[in-house]
């Protein structure tokens, strides 16, 4: 079994168990940990049977492996530009025995559309950095900031390679920052992205939200489908509702 | 008191009450009533104190109406197309003594910026027609029609005239339909109206959402707060929420 590889850590990192498939994930806490906004994506995102997807700044890979679990895609491709989280994610491929489904390539999405060959993708997936780079930022070279903040690529970047990545009616999965939304929209329309599907994920049912969820389809005609709220704790509890916890797959 | 006047009604019109300040408004079911879209869009609506406001197709002036008593607002236009529909707003506001704060004008927005003074209103509300105009539609120049389908103006109309009316920094609220929802905030954008706030209505905790509220900037830098889901219904009985029965001030 795949789980009987023996891991190759280094020092930090360890093996978490993604509850799902036995399926694991080499991390390392002090740079960076895949999030919740990760986790609620691989359950939104859909790749059919056969497709090819690729994961614009995969982190330690956490999309391919889980959307592998999730889906029947033919094939992953991770692209990261950090050689630390890159590196995590090709040992936990290997780990977890789906070299045949996963490439983990290092690089970067800003050069993605000439790396790959245009439309040669059904699904595009990525969880972005969020945050519009800060001036102030402390340490704007550590892993923590380049995976949160727009420092190597920001939001316009990872929509126009989707789109040319893309085959004609393929999907592009995105989550972000509910104070985006209005830019995001209009960034993705401006590639050709029509944002067709998206879920707003609220931490409890009387407050403001914390994620967006969006479908785009490349060259999809103009209509919204906002869908039912994704609340993430049940009424004031700490505790997760019935989706959050299928999604983690508990 | 304003309620002890002689109401004027005409066959088929009849009298209801508003359950806020013994606000009455006169309707005709066989034409077209008010929906909660306009009840929760006063709600969502702020008007400052001193403020001038219109409304861009006020119908029977519903949207005056419960402004006038939600807020300070010093003074109300209520634009509406449909003679009959102006004619019952008119009545109404003499009906509740309201001569002096509301003005009711029979007029078309796509006029309304040469009729007024452009930059002369603070604030903009409208609950417009909220459906592509239909080739099929069976009567077309039927009131709720004319209400409800973009027959006489489409939403780039309203968009257009509400930022030639508002001052630099003048807020536009509006009740749309959620599929619509990217076009929306493009065609804002087009007229320097930013989105700057939003709530999303869901009838159920747990179904798609049924109306957005978005509240618009002019000239207002980009950043969008997404508030709270607005929840018509507790759980999954017909009873209306908290929020919701406040907001009609039984």
């Amino acid at each position: 079994m795949a789980q009987d590889r023996i891991p190759e850590l280094k020092e930090g990192e360890r093996i978490d168990d993604l509850q799902r498939s036995e399926l694991r994930i080499i991390q390392d806490p002090e740079r960076f940990c895949f999030g919740m906004d990760a986790v609620l994506l691989s359950g939104f995102a859909w790749a059919p049977a056969g497709s090819r997807v690729i994961d614009l700044g995969t982190g330690t890979g956490i999309l391919p492996l889980l959307m592998s679990a999730k889906t029947k895609a033919a094939h992953f491709t991770g692209l990261e530009i950090q050689p630390g989280s890159a590196d995590m994610a090709k040992r936990s491929v290997r780990m977890n025995g789906l070299e045949d489904r996963i490439e983990i390539v290092e690089g970067d999405i800003r050069d993605a559309d000439k790396r790959f060959e245009r439309g040669s993708f059904h699904v595009v997936v990525s969880n972005p950095p969020y945050i519009a780079p800060d001036r102030g930022l402390h340490n704007p070279s550590a892993p923590r900031a380049i995976a949160r903040h727009e420092i190597l690529c920001n939001f316009d970047d990872v929509a126009r390679v989707a789109s040319k990545l893309l085959v004609q009616g393929g999907k592009f999965y995105l989550v972000h920052r509910p104070e985006r939304l209005v830019e995001l929209f209009s960034t993705l329309r401006a590639h050709k992205l029509e944002p067709k599907r998206m879920r707003v994920v609220y931490p409890y049912v009387d407050s403001a939200p914390s994620m967006i969820l969006i479908e785009s389809v490349l060259g999809g005609r103009q209509e919204m489908k906002i869908e039912k709220p994704l609340l993430i704790y049940e009424g004031h509890t700490q505790q997760y509702t019935e989706e959050v916890v299928e999604l983690y797959g508990y």
